[in-house]
């Protein structure tokens, strides 16, 4: 964690898009929760599945597990092996998860799709929208502001005043 | 690309969100396309902003150019310069980074709020949840399948049938 601190700057350090990406932003941890999420536990099933080196692995596994995303379980004694299994923190990754899943086969499947979600009631494809819970307004940058929160530093505050709405290429 | 495409195995290749982070999975590739959210659109500005090293800032920004995220635009001739716009695949990310922001602050913000999503219209706050577009239903591990499209490989399908919805620790 130490060396991805390093690299935020004091304006930034209260962002919590950063501080998210402190937890996961690395192409394995994603990928390893990924497979989590996909009802995975074990290592060699995680090994299996990325090709991932084994120290590798556990450098990540560790790193997810000390950002209580995962906690360990042993599932075997002679010889001991652990299970990673995912916290409320680590589930609640879902959306984020989803999210790059649509943004995945919206733009970068030139064969077609993959794979994709479904109501698993219904069976009818689904089409996953980021709204407000209360409103049901789908988010965009025109209908939403970003605002200081109780604990806004000052750079946070000048960094909020700055915002405006992208233009479009 | 080529580095990261070497890590994917056969059996993850056609997954769109693996496909998503082959041109998003850097650390800093998520807080340019952050600031340019932001409505940043300068290499200075993103250098000041991030205190990311030029030679560094120009990669991401050149992968994010060929990944499409981003077209070059020339704002000044003497001397030459360019600025960075978020094309229509750039700005569709935004629920991707919504989803890091909202799971940042429920799960990384010890001192408090630092920002958060306000409606623009009304000033009220939002909770930002993922649903689907035609039904409304909030997405779940339950209420949701992940199935083989028209393309899935046979390997595809092999992983998406051994799919279980993971435990909670």
């Amino acid at each position: 964690m130490k060396k991805k601190n390093a690299r935020r700057t004091t304006s930034t350090t209260q962002c919590p898009i950063a501080r998210s990406l402190d937890h996961v932003g690395e192409w394995w941890s994603i990928l390893i929760l990924r497979d989590a999420m996909h009802g995975y536990t074990r290592f060699d099933e995680f090994q299996k599945n990325l090709g991932i080196a084994p120290n590798m692995l556990t450098r990540r596994l560790n790193s997810l597990v000390e950002s209580g995303l995962f906690v360990r379980r042993q599932y075997s004694e002679k010889p001991p092996r652990d299970e990673y299994i995912l916290t409320q923190r680590g589930l609640d990754f879902l959306p984020v998860m989803f999210t790059l899943l649509d943004w995945g086969n919206r733009h970068f499947s030139p064969e077609g799709t993959c794979m994709y979600l479904q109501d698993a009631k219904t069976g009818k494809p689904i089409t996953p929208v980021l709204v407000d819970e209360k409103t049901g307004m789908k988010l965009s940058f025109e209908n939403t502001n970003l605002v200081p929160g109780d604990a806004a530093s000052d750079a946070m505050r000048r960094r909020l005043a700055e915002r405006k709405i992208p233009a479009k290429a």
